[in-house]
């Protein structure tokens, strides 16, 4: 949701189609039988400006489907709205006929009418799995939407990851760019993923001089979500800081938020160009002037 | 449908809960991943008073999937309401957690107020295939709703049923009815698949004197569907007679329309009894006197 936020702030500065975006695709699932892709469809539904009230789904949606599950009394714990089954319904058919998923993805984004191109991470199957603090193993959206993200959580890992390959375009994008964002999103749950896929992450660090990140941390917590304590798991202080040491290899300027600009000295201490700046983006202008800064400051000025 | 609007018909004449549906399952199929059981939904749905106008899926139901999958020309050629997807969904969901589709199948009835058992003919996979006279293979739904059942086919069959068991509940009930009502069905496609499960048909002869069967087809034509182009393939001549030719070895008594009474010495020549009723169940009024016709005469007792 942050993510598509500060994208719909880019497409604000500069034309759709100048964007490419490159999509988390671990916690696709199988929901009933159905191919969901959330993070890719959250993302194309905010560009088209058809993203729901709550930042995923429709907006103005119905959920007549979902009404009759529970009245069967149905596995009815993931919100499927009636227009958005259209989407995962669509994608799981289309799928099913041998396309692959970046041809699905492109195809439904362009019938919105949205301009910037999307990619998901691959097209080979990457699965986000956590393993609880008892040893219970949960598929993405079962930890996330199912039981809320409320459990302790002991690991994190990309099941198929070190078999998937970069999906047609994604290498390609990363090093043509003017400049890389990885967007203000969960780096364990949202943005690791894409980074293990094979060649992603070398890529972008190859392109490091050009790589701006946004902190998804503020004041030692995540605004939203349960980025703050997964941090520890990857040895990350909970802080911006601690976000900025799990991309220094990938990422030359880092974005912290003006609450944290007691911080800079120590993103600085990690090679890294600290920018602070207003991250809290409450409404579009301040998403629209967060991209901005993102977008113009020029590699290693810092900006406060 | 025929099936349908005639069982309207029996519970207006005796307690619902003293019938037993035993439904087929050849025609059942993976929608874009969503396990759809058509025959078991439409009798479901009528006896829940809830069928739609055409006979099919929720009445009043909405289609905000559909329309969206039309927006991205996605493969919408099945028919799927917003409510009746809440039955695929949770049918699907409910088989993946290793459900039977008996048991799926008395969940949904009961949700749905139906005091009548409806019991799928098996528990295992039966599929209804049709080849068409230029050799293309086609599941049943591809033949039937996506070419409109206009495809001239040199072969039907049932695949899996060899290996099918009938579903826990099947044979039990046709041992202990009073009376069993083959409906005015289309033989080939939807009364054959039945038969076709190991031990069923066998069942069925054992009770042949208590067995009523409804004929779909007046004056040389079926009312609805391909019945009639299709009974040149069983060797069956396209007639009531015909059907009933189908059916010599299971049933004893055989209800022809009043338009085909001129039939009534040809089915009598089969050693089956001929019933001459109204059968055009274009009221719901018409459906409860033909039941009664059916529920009331004694097995051997010709009626015209």
């Amino acid at each position: 949701v942050g993510a598509a936020k500060f994208l719909a702030g880019v497409v604000s500065n500069i034309p759709a189609e100048d964007l490419t975006v490159i999509g988390n695709t671990g916690d696709d699932a199988l929901i009933h039988g159905l191919h969901v892709s959330p993070d890719l469809d959250i993302v194309t539904y905010s560009l088209a400006g058809l993203v729901g009230e709550m930042g995923w789904g429709f907006k103005s949606d119905t959920t007549h489907a979902l009404t009759q599950m529970k009245e069967y009394g149905g596995p009815a714990w993931f919100t499927l709205g009636d227009r958005d089954l259209g989407t995962h319904l669509t994608r799981t058919a289309w799928l099913g006929q041998g396309l692959t998923l970046s041809m699905v993805t492109d195809r439904i984004r362009i019938a919105l009418g949205v301009e910037t191109r999307i990619i998901p991470m691959s097209d080979d199957a990457v699965s986000t799995k956590l393993t609880t603090v008892d040893g219970i193993q949960r598929d993405f959206q079962e930890y996330f939407v199912k039981f809320g993200h409320t459990e302790e959580i002991r690991e994190v890992k990309f099941e198929g990851a070190a078999q998937a390959s970069a999906a047609p375009g994604v290498l390609e994008a990363i090093r043509r760019a003017a400049r890389i964002i990885i967007c203000p999103s969960n780096p364990i749950l949202s943005i690791e993923p894409i980074l293990s896929v094979p060649g992603i992450r070398e890529c972008l660090a190859g392109r490091r001089d050009d790589v701006f990140a946004v902190s998804p941390i503020i004041e030692g917590a995540a605004l939203k979500g349960p980025a703050d304590r997964l941090l520890p798991l990857r040895g990350a202080a909970v802080s911006a800081a601690g976000v900025a040491g799990l991309y220094q290899d990938v990422c030359r300027n880092f974005v912290i938020d003006s609450l944290d600009r007691h911080l800079a000295a120590e993103v600085a201490g990690l090679d890294m160009n600290p920018i602070v700046a207003d991250t809290i983006m409450s409404t579009p202008d301040l998403a629209h002037k967060l991209a901005a800064t993102v977008l113009e400051t020029e590699s290693g000025m810092p900006v406060s």
